[in-house]
Parts: structure tokens; sequence; C-alpha cells
């Protein structure tokens, strides 16, 4: 049985637990037999992770990044770091000394995965990432090769657990924003800095890697309209929930003819829709192929345990030579070309408005001479009582029937300067009907 | 590029639709290149077939099964016959004669996987089964490598989606059992023969696959307790949804020790549990891992399309060649022990009860003794409303806490034979809380 002899750099939340599994030699060896080796273990914080790890003969725990990569008995690289600077640094020299590079790292792919994919195929070597995207969820090995013979029409969901936790405990416990945050941020579901998750960045990384794969080309992060929860307010998820609708931070790529729709922004999904009702932590991703029709893979999509599953499986697909072969074959790793998007303006989708009006006559009349201006067709409205008693200001809320983009936002304009709304309250959300 | 020539056995629903994927060169061309040959396609029904496929030069359509296994060309075989005879020898030949196998056939693996993946290892080749289980859903994959490096703890859902329709029709539309049954035939989700659907043996044969993979056991069907939904009335769906349930035809397998609880029956999900909103024919499988948690892939799990979507998956692995290396690699593929079931008499879970009654003081102390007496503890009791006007019998609905199977049957058994309990009509579900 041929050994894969492996060097794990970055050894914190997903590094311990992959490094823990390894020495446990626990399922991973049951399934392949005993065929990983664990050689190296770097990072900087030695005497926490010796601690942790009580390292057995044979692992050499160090903060020198060279060593494992001029190590000719290194067959594999998994990088753990983040970021991408160190972690890019490393990549490009395991890739040039001939080792296979395992990630999770869709910053880094995001920005680079195009240049990383050519340099790992230059060298014959491979680059895999199941743990980027959806935590233990196998969606791009569900992408990559369950659905190989799939056209696939689109694929959308919730890839932030951090953003579904604060929006979930939000309406669960009417909280407002920022408490909501402040305590994903105490339970650790989310970051001291929590701004790539929130201001939809971490959605916009995953969703470049998911079209690549899905639809075979390759997609500029700053391509990707993106717009975060940042802005989201209690009581518009209240109105939402009072129409049938749950608010979710989704990512959404859509064939459209010979274009791409690409986009992550928060959406009102119908209750009944089977990415509503998926909460807390929890990811969903939906994968409507032409022959397999819609597939819906749903679990937590961060943490150790759950990426430290996905990791581990890269590792079982290196070592066991698999992956190489699939990286070297397989359309969506070699050179792709670069996506055509729908320009962001064009994109159609209904629309939920939420004004803050004055509570005189004439309001309505004002706002509806707007929208049809701009070619908006209203659905529902809905005057909500006054937000707190003797406020002459009440919240309109309006459902509207698809109208593109650029249409929306040029009316949103208008109405923001009318003196009979409060325009710096108002409050856009976009309706999906996928 | 090294090509791959299929030969494929059965061109009925799904045979048609692979045939008609690898000859328009679409999707699976895009991703892997030009590797697949369809060369022959063999069916007794060669005037229909040569009317839909139009087959091109290079195609060689035979009734002939033994020509395409002397054909040395001839790299893969895809059994899509179904049944366990003329599929059995189809497979052992062709691994015999050195080719892989790719089947959608869960009968057959149920009743002869063991000797098959035997043989099939003792000739150096494989045989991927993805369409067997849940159609396009790529189930057998997540479990194969994506949680190769999990410990199951359990596996469960529903695989068999002529029975979720069924289901689902007679709950949306208030429809009894017969006529929901012939909806699905005339619409074609279930056979004119659905007794292999209906009586819970298709779903028992998937079970036996999972388990196989998921805990790396060798089950015998006849191990497996197995109640199908022929018995289901309209009434207790009904019941069971005013109680907050739904009822859904579950496959279950999960980890107890060092043994397995092995099991297919209809069973009662509260209505937030994911797999409770699953309807219509689709399939879902939640699988809880070690490390992963719980993961829930939803999706239709039969019909041409869906399924084969995961018969050319298995063919795209088997033209890299990566299935042959997991198949010789990982153990569920290998010699396995023999499962070591829970006794079902053993296994516990809470209850539904429906007794129709007489309309008489002192039944319900005359049921509750009898319960109490076999240790089994009342949750719930509902007096339903009588069937019909004047009739002196009344369903009573009784939930239990856990009890075992085997007092739950005892109990049952005595309170058929009260004078005041119309026996013959007392019916028992399960209520799952996994």
């Amino acid at each position: 049985m041929q050994k894969c002899t492996v060097a794990l750099y970055g050894c914190g939340t997903v590094g311990m637990g992959v490094a823990q599994a390894l020495l446990a030699r626990g399922a991973l060896n049951e399934r392949i037999g005993d065929r990983v080796h664990l050689k190296y273990v770097v990072d900087v914080r030695l005497e926490e992770i010796r601690g942790v790890l009580q390292p057995p003969e044979g692992l050499v725990l160090t903060d020198d990044l060279a060593q494992p990569l001029d190590d000719p008995e290194v067959d594999a690289v998994v990088e753990l770091f983040g970021g991408t600077t160190a972690a890019r640094t490393v990549v490009e020299r395991a890739l040039a000394a001939g080792k296979d590079v395992v990630t999770a790292n869709k910053a880094l792919l995001a920005e680079h995965g195009d240049e990383l994919f050519r340099l790992a195929r230059a060298h014959g070597r491979a680059i895999a990432f199941e743990g980027s995207v959806a935590g233990g969820i196998p969606v791009i090995a569900a992408i990559r090769t369950g659905l190989v013979g799939d056209r696939i029409e689109s694929i959308y969901g919730i890839v932030n657990g951090t953003c579904n936790y604060v929006l979930t405990r939000m309406l669960e416990q009417e909280m407002p924003y920022a408490r909501a945050l402040a305590e994903a941020q105490e339970r650790g579901y989310a970051e001291a800095d929590p701004r790539l998750d929130i201001e939809g960045s971490d959605s916009a990384h995953k969703l470049v890697v998911l079209a690549r794969l899905a639809f075979g080309v390759n997609v500029r992060l700053d391509q990707i309209p993106c717009e975060g929860i940042a802005g989201v307010e209690l009581s518009d998820l209240r109105y939402a929930r009072a129409l049938g609708y749950t608010l979710k931070l989704l990512v959404i790529g859509i064939r459209r003819g010979e274009r791409l729709e690409l986009r992550v922004h928060p959406a009102l999904l119908r209750h009944d829709h089977p990415v509503a009702g998926v909460g807390g932590a929890h990811n969903a991703v939906c994968i409507h192929g032409s022959h397999v029709g819609e597939i819906v893979l749903t679990g937590l999509g961060a943490g150790r345990m759950p990426t430290s599953s996905a990791v581990i499986s890269d590792i079982a697909r290196i070592a066991l030579g698999t992956y190489r072969t699939d990286f070297a074959a397989l359309s969506p790793f070699g050179d792709v070309p670069d996506a055509h998007l729908v320009p962001f303006g064009e994109v159609e989708t209904r629309h939920y408005f939420r004004l803050d009006c004055a509570d005189r006559p004439g309001v309505l009349a004002k706002v509806a001479n707007i929208l049809g201006e701009e070619n908006i067709s209203i659905a529902s409205v809905r005057q909500q009582e006054a937000a707190a008693p003797g406020e002459d200001v009440v919240p309109v809320v309006f459902m509207t029937h698809r109208a593109k983009e650029g249409a929306v936002a040029r009316a949103l304009d208008r109405i923001n300067q009318l003196d009979v709304v409060r325009g710096e309250r108002t409050r856009m959300l976009r309706v999906e009907d996928i």
C-alpha cells in the first residue's frame, strides 16, 4: 500500500480537528487502511499545539514554513492558514515542489484560483478544496463528479452559517441585528471581525468557486454584485414573515442562455421553499441539473468538525490518487473561459420595499406614480401600524412583480427624494422565486 | 486520452436516458472530453429502440447477451435489466471477462452484492452503483468518499418515491390509499405491479446497500424487519397531522454500540423535521457522521433523467479509472463482517395507536391497564369523533412514550382481544425522534 505523507499548515480550529482525526487513526483508517501519515504540523503557536496534540514519535511540530516543502517525503500539503498571503506562498511552493494541495481557503481560490489551478496542472499536481464551501456537506464532489453528466442550470443557497445564524436568531428571538451578531460572536459562530461574513464577501468567494465548477467559467470576485446583511432590520423580517416569506443571505448562480447571473444578497424566500426552513448555522445548496432536476444538500457549513470532515475526504482522495486524475481530466480545472455575466441592472426579481411615509393623504399616489413611470408593477401594498404611538410616520410595504434592478434603483432614488418619504429609512429586499 | 467502450444492457426507462445522453455528447463530453464510446445496446425490443435512438454508425443494437461480453474492446458493462436473473448472469460474465460494471439494480445488490463484490475484486474490476439508491442524488458517493473520515452513526430517510408520492397525495388531496396508488400508476410513478414499492421491499434493498457502505457490514435482506404502506389509512394521516406529525415510509439504520438497528416501516415525523416536508416522488437521505454532524440530501429519487444522471456519473468514474481505485481500496467493498443486528423486539420508539373502541364507560381503563402491565407509558390520549353519526364505535388515539417493539406487540395482542375493541381495526404506527 502506497503511503501519503502529509504536512499540515495551520493548526487552528479546523487544522486541529484534522490533525486529531489523522492521529486518532479512526474511521479513515478503517476505510482506506493505514495510508495517510501526518508528518508535519506547521504553526507559530508551537507550545499551545504541543499541549493539545501531544505529538507522537514521528510528527514534527515546526514554525518553519520551508522545512516540509523541502522534504521530498512529503506528498501533500494541507493549507489551513486562511488568508491570501502566506497561504498563497505555501500553495505555490508546494505545487512547484511536486506536492498535491488540499485547502479549505475560499478567499485564496476566489482571488487566485485560476493561476493556482494552472500552476497545479503545469506541475501535474492537484488542488482539492471540498472544505472551502459548505463545510462537510460534499457539495464540491457532488458537482465535480456526481453531476458530471448534467448541464447545471442553476446553483444557489446559503453558504454562510454566521449570517444564517444571525438572521435566524433575529426572527426567532425578536432580537435586533446588533444583539444577534453579538450573540453569534459569543458563541463562536462569528469571528471577532465579522465583516467578511456579514458583508457577504465570504459568500461571494464561495460563489466564485461554485461557478467555476458548475458553469466551467472563470469569475473575478469584483464581477459579483454583493450585498451583506448589515442593513437588515427586525421589522423587515417580521413584515416578510407576515407576507409568507423568510429572509436568507443567498448566493445565486443562474444560466441565462450564453450568459450567467451571479449575485450575493439577502433575499426573501417563500416559507415552503426547502431553503427557507434551513436555520441556525446550517448551510443549504440547491443545484438544478439538466438530468437530475433539483437536488438540495444541507448540513452544518462551518466549524472544526464539519470542515475537517471535508478536508479529510480530500486527503483520502489525494492519498488514493483519484483526485489527481479528476483534476487533470475535468474541464472546470483546466483553461476555462471568462464568465460572461448579465449586468446587474438587467437582473429581474420581484421586490419588497418598505418606505417610512408621512401619514398624510396622497402619499401612496406619489409613490405609485413613480413606480408606474419606471414600469414597476405593484403586486400588493400594506400600510403597517406606526412604529410607536403618536408617530406621524408609518411604514408602507410594497411587493412588486418582476422588475429590473436598474429600474428599481432609479425608482427608489426618486421615491427617496419625495418630501413625504424618509428616504434614509427606505429598505429594499429582493424576492426570489427560484 | 484513453477511451472507455461501453455496452448497455437494458434500454428501458433509465437505459434510454443513458443511451441518449451518451449519444448526444453533451455535458459529459464537455467535462471529461470524448472518453466514453457507447458501442452496444442490448435489449429484445430492437425495432422500438432503433426507432427512438436512430443509432449512429458504430453503435450495435443487439438482443445477443454474449456478443458484447465476448468483445475485447468493451471495457464496461452497464446493467439496467433490473431483476436478479439475467442481470446477475450478465454482471458475473462481465466481471469474469475483465470488464467493469455499472448498475442501478438494488435488488441484485441486496441479494447478491456480497458475492458480486468478491468476484469483482478477484478479477481486479469494480461495480459502481450510484443509481441504485435515491436516483440522481449522489448519496452513494457522499458516503463512499465524502464522509470517508466519518464514523457514520445513523443513516435514514425516504428512498422510495412511489410510496412518498402516495402518502403525499393521500394527505394533500384527502384521497384514500387505493385512489392515490391508482393515480401514481396512471402518472407512471408506480409500476403496474407496485408490490416491490408498496410492501417496502424496494426500500429494504436500498437499506442493504446503504448499510454496507455506511457501517461496513454485510446484511441479508431477510434480517431487515420490513413493513410497507399498504395498510395505511387516510384517517391515521389526519390524526397524525392534528398531533403535529407527518407519515413517511422510512429506511432506518442506527449504530447501537457494537450492534445495528436496521428497519423499514412507515413512521411519524414531527412536522418540523427536515424530512417531513419532502413530498411527492422526492427522496431524502439523512446521514449523521461523527465529524460532519447531520447532512440531508434531497431530490428526485427515480425516473429516467435523475437515475441516468447517476449512471452517467458512474460511467465517468469508470472511464477515468478512479472508481476502480476506490473499489479496490475502500473497506466496504471488501470482506466485511456480517451485520450484528438489534433484535426487532428490543427496538425502542414512541408509538401511535388508533383503537376503534366501543363508546362505553370503562374502556379506557381496560386499555390503560394492559399498557401499564406491559410497561408502556401513555404520553397522550385523544378520543376522536365517531367516524359516522350514530356509530357506537369511536376511534381513540394514544401516543406512548418510548417502548420496546416486543412489549408493544404483546400489549396490542391483548388489547385486540378485549371485547370493547374492534381488534381487526387497530392501527399502530411508530413515531421517530431521529
